[in-house]
C-alpha cells in the first residue's frame, strides 16, 4: 500500500450547482439552430453564425450557398484534400487581410469527420473556430499526492495572452495539430509551457475524453479534449518556458474544486477536465444530487 | 515516486474491434421503435417488448392503453407513490403466478425518472426488466499493482446462479435497492460476494459511470452503474461467502484486456465497466483507432 492508501480521502461537501453551471457555459451552442451547415463530399464539417456566413457568401467559387442559401458546401470540383486546402486557405487569408479572421497561427488544423481519419482538408487554426469546424487538443491535470492529500498544479496565463489572458490553466495544454501523435503532442506542450522534460512527460496518461459545443464571438468552439493525469514528484517545479504562462501555483483538490464551482477564474474548457478529474479520483461521488447529470454533461459535444 | 510509476506502462498492441462489439452487444436495444412506453404522471418510466405489452393489457385498471393501445400509463387515479407501488405489485404477483415473471428476487427497486429523485414507485427487481425501467447498480473493479503492472481481481459466477451462471464477473457488483447509499451498498456487496472487511471496502473509489440499453429474452435492460476503484493490498485474497461467486483469480491487465476483446466470457455489462477501467487507467489510448467511438459509447443509455 503506496502514501497516497493511508490518507483519508476527502470529499466535496458542497452541491454540484457550480460545476453543472461550467457544464452549461461551455455548451452554450448545444443548440445549433441559428447555425449553418458547411460540408465536404457531403459530410458535415462546419457550423457558422450569420455573420461569418454573410463574409462566405462572397466566396461562391470555394462556399457554394446550397438550398435556400442558409447552409454551404465546399466547391465539389476541388476533388482532392490538398485542393480544397488550397482554396480555402486563399480565402481565409482574404478574410484575414480585411480583418474579418483574428488570431492568425500559421498552424494547420486538419479537417475530419471522426478522428484519426484522413483529413478532408486542412484548415488554418485561427480560423477553425470562426468555420465552426471540429478540433482536438490535450489537456494534461499535473498532480502531486502530498500529505494532505491530492494537489493539482494551475498555471496563471501571461497577461498578454491574446486568448484567456491572466485566466487559471492546466499545467500544459494545446490544440492537436496535423501530424502530431497526442502523445507527442503531450510532451512537446509540457516542455514548452512547463519545462517538463519528455522523460517525466511521457509518464502522462491518458484517461479519457471530454467534449462540448460553445458560442464564442468568432463561432462555434466544437472541441474534443484528451484527458490526461501526470503525476509528478513531490518536490518537481515546473517552470514557464514559452511566455504563454506567467506562474505556476500546487493547490489542494478542495482549493481548485472551489475555483471551479465558486468563480470563473479558469480558463472555460479547463474547467470540464478538472470535474473529469474530480470525478474520476473520487472528489465527487454518487452521493452529490446531480451527480449523473454531471457525468454525462462531460461529453456533451459532438465526440468522434 | 511510488512503485507503480517505476513500472513501464503497458498499452493494448491490438484493434478496438473486440471491445467495440461489446459495446454494441450492450445496446441490442438502442433502438426503441418496437418497444411501448409506460408512464407515470406523463413520465415515461418503462419501455416494454410486444410480448409482456399482451399481458399487461389483462390488466386495464392498473395499465391503462392510451392512444392506440401502443403505450401505457398507470392509472392516473392512483395519486401516490404508496398507491402505485401496491397497485402495480399485485400485477406483477399474479403475472409471476402465471409464470410470466421469473426470477423474483424480494428485493425492490426505486421507479425514477432520474437517480436520487424521490420514487414515483417501487417494483420488485425481477419485473424492472421486463417493464424496461430504468436500474442502477454499483460494479467494483478491484485491482493491486504487482511488479509487473495493474492487476485486476475476477469472479468466476458460481455455476447454480440463475443469471449468466459459470461467466467471469467483477470482485463485487450488485443492483442499487431501495433505501440504500451507493456506498452503503459497495461494502455490502464486498462483504457479501468477496468477504471484504469494511474498513478496506470504504476506500473504494467512485470513479464515473456507464450506462447501456439491452434487449434480454424477458425485456429491455436499461441500467447505469456506478464504477468504483478498490485497490488491494498485494497480499488480500478475497474470498466467496454467499454462494454468488465460485472462486476468484487475479489476471494481469493484458489477460482481462483480451477476455474482453477476443470473448464473451464476462457477463454481458462487466464488459463496459473494465474498458472504462482500461481507458481511465491508460491501457487503450488515443492513438488507437476507434479510442472516440470505444469512450463515448460507454455512456450511451439514458443516463439520469
Amino acid at each position: 500500500m503506496t502514501a497516497s492508501r493511508l490518507v483519508s480521502r476527502a470529499t466535496w461537501q458542497g452541491s454540484l450547482d457550480g460545476f453543472l453551471d461550467r457544464i452549461r457555459e461551455n455548451n452554450s451552442a448545444a443548440d445549433s439552430s441559428g447555425l449553418s451547415s458547411v460540408t465536404v463530399e457531403g459530410k458535415c464539417i462546419g457550423l457558422v453564425k450569420p455573420e461569418f456566413c454573410e463574409k462566405l457568401k462572397a466566396y461562391p467559387e470555394v462556399f457554394q450557398a446550397v438550398g435556400n442559401g442558409q447552409s454551404f458546401q465546399v466547391n465539389a470540383a476541388l476533388h482532392s484534400s490538398a485542393a480544397r486546402t488550397e482554396a480555402v486557405a486563399g480565402v481565409m487569408e482574404d478574410l484575414r487581410q480585411k480583418g474579418a479572421i483574428e488570431g492568425w497561427r500559421n498552424e494547420l488544423y486538419p479537417v475530419t469527420e471522426s478522428f484519426n481519419r484522413e483529413p478532408l482538408l486542412l484548415v488554418e487554426r485561427a480560423a477553425a473556430t470562426y468555420l465552426g469546424i471540429k478540433a482536438y487538443g490535450v489537456h494534461i491535470n499535473g498532480w502531486s499526492q502530498t500529505q494532505q492529500g491530492i494537489e493539482l498544479w494551475v498555471a496563471r496565463r501571461s497577461p498578454t495572452k491574446q486568448k484567456w489572458p491572466g485566466k487559471l490553466d492546466h499545467l500544459a495544454a494545446g490544440g492537436q495539430p496535423h501530424g502530431l501523435s497526442c502523445k507527442d503532442n503531450v510532451v512537446k506542450e509540457c516542455a514548452e509551457e512547463a519545462s517538463i522534460p519528455a522523460e517525466l512527460a511521457k509518464k502522462a496518461i491518458p484517461t479519457g475524453v471530454v467534449s462540448y459545443t460553445a458560442d464564442q464571438p468568432e463561432g462555434c468552439k466544437r472541441d474534443v479534449l484528451f484527458c490526461y493525469d501526470l503525476e509528478l514528484p513531490q518536490d518537481f517545479q515546473p517552470e514557464p518556458k514559452d511566455g504563454e504562462v506567467e506562474s505556476f501555483q500546487r493547490m489542494p483538490l478542495q482549493q481548485v474544486a472551489e475555483l471551479v464551482s465558486n468563480t470563473q477564474e479558469f480558463k472555460i474548457n479547463c474547467n470540464l477536465v478538472i470535474i473529469d478529474f474530480l470525478v474520476r479520483h473520487g472528489f465527487l461521488t454518487p452521493e452529490h444530487h446531480g451527480y449523473l447529470s454531471l457525468v454525462s454533461g462531460l461529453r456533451q459535444g459532438n465526440c468522434s
